[in-house]
């Protein structure tokens, strides 16, 4: 669909309010429920870094605000770090409820069963193909391989919690 | 906190894997009832452009892919386009399950009531005040404005499936 048929698209504003131009879509937060879990994962598995941790004792919640970026171009100034992170897209945000991971019992929502809503987030990748086999090699869990179903240009794999992680190679396979 | 102490969190691997150097943090997907709503909303109050559409006929459900970008910057080759937007950190899938517009009774679940899971999605502006000044004169349902709780600094939108739209400033107000 050309750009100008997207522009018609029922609903669509071709032009938006100059007002918004410098609105940026940063962040996504997800709750998990046990948080070194989820680190190792974002971290080792995804290759994020980890740029904020912000803890609320009294309410028994930290917040870990995480990305893939380059290291070197983190700012290692904390408040220099803070504005730059809420300027960025790409940020994903992780919020741990205290003592969650220690209740056998506990599970979030992934969005994908009744009642649904929320459906996945995606990383993009260079290789899929050695993607995929690094992430076979490292145990992640999959609930679609490359090879399943009729899609076999993506894949899905689970984090902890069970979220949906697409993952797409950007040009064609 | 530091940078180094953040890199000793627990779970935390402090050097990512060489392989997930390029990987980028692509998009994440959210189901809406109404799409016609969804992208007036997405477009005209909050300025996305919309880049791409993708159609099902079949399984009768469409995509949506939507950024925060210079319009200036979208490549108007279709093919080109698709690379570019698989490409780039901060952008919004939305999914139209064709259909569900007609039908009073049904909605999706915003993951802040149980089952929890999903929180929301977050644009930073460069002037929260004025951001949501215009919010309120374009009559946006707020979660929580400026002004409600503890925390002046940040305010909740919601969008037409009532998903939470965090709304932050850089720079300290």
């Amino acid at each position: 669909m050309s750009l100008q048929e997207l522009n018609n698209v029922p609903g669509v504003t071709a032009q938006p309010d100059s007002a918004t131009q410098q609105f940026v879509f940063n962040h996504t937060m997800l709750r998990v429920k046990d948080i070194q879990k989820s680190l190792d994962f974002y971290t080792r598995v995804l290759g994020f870094s980890l740029l904020e941790k912000r803890d609320f004792p009294e309410a028994e919640f930290s917040l870990y605000f995480l990305a893939l970026v380059d290291k070197a171009l983190i700012p290692a100034d904390d408040a220099a770090r803070t504005v730059w992170m809420k300027s960025i897209p790409g940020i994903l945000e992780l919020t741990h409820n205290h003592g969650t991971e220690n209740d056998a019992d506990f599970a979030y929502h992934n969005g994908n069963t009744d009642p649904r809503g929320f459906g996945h987030i995606c990383i993009a990748v260079p290789d899929i193909v050695a993607a995929c086999e690094r992430f076979e090699a490292l145990g992640v869990d999959f609930q679609k391989r490359l090879t399943d179903g009729r899609m076999k240009s993506l894949a899905f794999i689970k984090d902890p919690d069970a979220y949906w992680v697409e993952i797409i190679q950007p040009t064609p396979l």
